[in-house]
This record gives structure tokens, C-alpha cells and sequence, in this order.
């Protein structure tokens, strides 16, 4: 396992049965809940998972999502979903993603997601003064994620 | 328009492409949504949505679901789905579901989900002495439901 | 309504339960999926529906998709959503999608689909060529969106 | 891990975010889809998955499912899904679920599924004359559901 990966989590994926669609392959939506799945996947390995975050009063709403579509995932096969922070100023957070095949590497689906964060009272926050450890959290892997050159 | 689709609403529902799964066919799963779509829709209709429900913070969380599956429906079909109160103790409602085909009436799937009645606090709720709006509202579909031979 | 509803069709759906999140509103891979409806149901009404073209053995994968969160939908709300045709190349095809409240017009989720079309062999095909009147469609509905100004 | 748990393959499934509503729990259906999940990996496991039955020709539509929702199973929880075959005369099949939280084993929810077997041709299949190889591994299965008292 390379650092990227170490990173990223490598979060691994079994395609259901259920996510396929009359084409035969993967509906395209799905990969869109697979991104949340990598993302929350990282978050609760950095120790910052939505039960913390909760705990916190604070959420992490989508502002945005886009993906580009390689090659269909079909059902039988393992995908792995790397996820690297690509921007984040504070006040906004991009978050990009590779879904490959887990045994051959074959890239499937790549992503993005921009996200704002908000309090429980939905009020923007500033995470440097308000959740400085989150905030320190997401420098650091913005800055891992430009050592590996995503 | 029979009586019977009167009383159940024939709420109708278009199969969708990303309900499909590879083998052609709506996913079995997703008969259980279009329960809950027909259900939600006939307390909506009798003037008790969740929005009402919530307000008086009472929930109808399902207890068990049930459902036998004659002939798939496909992308393309447009369903109806006859919901029927065939139960009704005042703390405890069955729902039954007929789901046919919109334009040659084939019967799809049959199904019932049971449910409960809880307020907010979870505590458990008897409907005749602290919701006897609601009370009437589910005698009456059970009484229409046994006129019609459900 | 005006003529860009009547092109675009102004589809509508009701939001369902099932379609939530513990956030308390619609999850946003959703919108994804209502994109489709809409896109679908533009296909039906112009004649050229799913059916129509896996007859013709030509199927319109979806290379890439796009959404803008404004506004959260909410359980309870139907949406509206225009599809409008913005690009088409004969080879490659663009579909814009504005999801909006049915009764506020509240603009709740901008959304973009890009579609390929290939022949059941996979192999890419030249719609003017080899489809002519699926050509056709999709030529005028660019021009009464570029007239439309979307 | 307990002799029960090595047949039916105690797998597991974490929870994710986008299989929650806005009750704050995961939405009924989608532990259909989970039996779903749980079924497909003993079949794997057992060298008889989804693609080796469709190399062979052979389906295994639903025929109908159940399930007794005892407690909600939550967002950041991992479920355990235990299957096991209750019943299996050679041309219908029944098995049985159970879905408990991993950590403490408190039942989240019962279920059983019952399934027949047809040929791509939809023909009826008698597993013991067409299918020696699956007919054994349903067979044993049953044998050993018996053994567990399940």
C-alpha cells in the first residue's frame, strides 16, 4: 500500500445487486453515494466521523458534485474509492475521487464534491477560530494531497 | 372508478430506469417503497400526512413488512397500488397492498406492513383516547376495507 | 405555462419519505436520479422513448453529470424539473436540468447531464447517419432552448 | 466465531449515511436489500455466486420476503447479517435472516426470503436432476441450519 493510499483509505467496495441497473451494469447515481461512503469513510479514520461532528453541532452540507464516467462497474467486481482533499480555505472544502477497480486498477468513475460547514443552527462557521482541531485536520490533508500530486 | 379505488386512492406510480436491475426487472426492494409511497399518499389524501402526524408528534413506525412477488414489473410499466386498512385496534394497523399493472390490471405483488403508534417520546399511544381524529379516520378505512371485501 | 415548460416538459415528483436523510431533507444523490425521470419523461413525450431506442438498439449512456445545491428539498414538497437541451453535436448531447419548488418556483438543485450514443455493439454511432429522426428531435430541442435562452 | 457463524458468514455491513431518513434511522427497505447483500456472499463463498449461476443458466428470482423490524439499526452502527437455509425441497428454497448490531448482538430485525429456481429459458429447474453441484450446496446448508437449531 502506497502513501496515497494511506491517505485516501483505499476504501474498498463490493458492487450489490441491487445497485446494478437493466443495462447490466451499475446505475450511475450510486457512485455518487460511494463518494460519501469514501468521505465519511476518511472522516471517522481521522478521528472526525459525522458522530463527532454531531457532538459538535456542526455538518458538512454538499454544495456541489460532478463525476465523469470511465468505465461501468458491474456487479461481482470490487471497486476502491480513494479520496484526497483538493481545496480547502476554511470556509470551503473540495474533495475529489478515484473509483478503481480493486484488482486490476481499471478507473471506473472520477469525482468531486464541494462542501461548506454550517453550525446546528445553520450559521457558516469559520473552522480555524471556531473547530480549530478539524480545521488543523483537513490543512493536513490538503497538504498530503499536493505531496502526492492529485 | 370503483368504490374500492376510491377508499385506497389507486395511487399510481411510473417505474423508473433506476429502479431496474440487471435482470430486467424492478428490483424486489423497491416494491417495499412504493408500500410506503401509496400508504403515505392515502393518509395524505384523508388530511393526515407526516407533516400533520409530525406536528401532533405521533409516528407510524413499521412493524413487520410482508411481500409476495407474481409477475415483475418493467421499466416503462406504469403500476397502481390499491392500499386497504385490513386491521385496526386502536394501537396496532395493518395495511395491505395490491400492486397491478396500471392499463391491464395484473396483479405484480402483494403485500401488508403492520405498524404501531408512537408519540415523539417513544412512549406507546392510544390512538382512541389521545388522537380520536385519527382514530375515526383508520375505523373508517377499516370498516370501508371490510365493505369491500379486502 | 409558458413554451419552455411545454418543451421541457415541466415534470414533476412528489417527494418521498424514502428518499430522505437523518438530516431531515432529500439526500443528494437523489437529484441524480430525478435528473433521469425528468430526462426520461422529455424522451417519452417527444416519442422516442427507451423502448423506442433499445427497438432501434441505440442507448445514451450518461458520460458525465453535474448538480448545484441550493435549497434542500423537503418530504412533503413536489418538485418541478425542466430538462432543456443546451449542446448537441450529433455525436454528443447536453441536458440541463433546473429542479424548483412546484409552487414557490424556489430553484432548489441546478443540475447537467452529457450523453454519448452508441449502437447495441457498443460502437459509436453518427445519429444523422444512422437515426435521422432521433436526429431531429434533438436538433429542434436545442433550438427552442437556445430560443428559450437556457 | 462459533460454528453458526462460520456457515452463514456473519457478514457484515456498515451503515451508511445515505440509508438513513429523516427519522434518524435507516429506512426499513433498505435491510431488504441488506438480506439481499448477506445471501449473495453465502452463495459466493460457497463457490456458487451470482456470475457461476449465471454461467450455468440459472436464476433464483424472489418469490417473497418478510421482515420483523424489532429495533432500528443507526447511522456509524455495523451490522452483523446472519443467513441461514431453513427449507429446500429441490425447487424452492427458503432463507432465513438475521440482522444484529456487531458489537453488542442486540436483533435489529428478522427476515426470511423464499426463492424458486428457473432457467434463463424461465422454465422451471429441478436442481437434482439439472443442477447436482448447487442441489448438494443446499442440501448441506440445510443440514447445517438444522445442526444450529436455527
Amino acid at each position: 500500500m502506497d502513501h496515497k493510499n494511506e491517505i485516501s483509505g483505499g476504501y474498498e467496495h463490493k458492487v450489490q445487486y441491487y445497485e446494478t441497473d437493466q443495462m447490466g451494469i451499475v446505475h450511475h447515481s450510486n457512485y455518487i453515494r460511494w463518494f460519501e461512503e469514501a468521505r465519511t469513510d476518511l472522516m471517522d479514520r481521522l478521528g472526525f466521523g459525522y458522530d463527532k461532528m454531531e457532538e459538535c453541532g456542526i455538518l458538512m452540507p454538499v454544495l456541489s458534485v460532478s463525476a465523469e464516467y470511465k468505465h461501468p462497474a458491474k456487479y461481482g467486481e470490487t471497486v476502491r474509492i480513494l479520496a484526497s482533499v483538493t481545496e480547502f480555505t476554511g470556509v470551503k472544502l473540495t474533495v475529489r475521487y478515484v473509483v478503481e477497480d480493486a484488482v486490476s486498477g481499471e478507473k471506473k468513475v472520477l469525482g468531486e464534491t464541494r462542501h461548506g460547514f454550517v453550525s446546528r443552527s445553520m450559521g457558516m462557521v469559520r473552522l480555524k477560530r471556531d473547530y480549530p482541531e478539524l480545521y488543523r485536520i483537513f490543512s493536513d490533508l490538503l497538504e498530503q494531497g499536493k505531496a502526492n500530486g492529485t
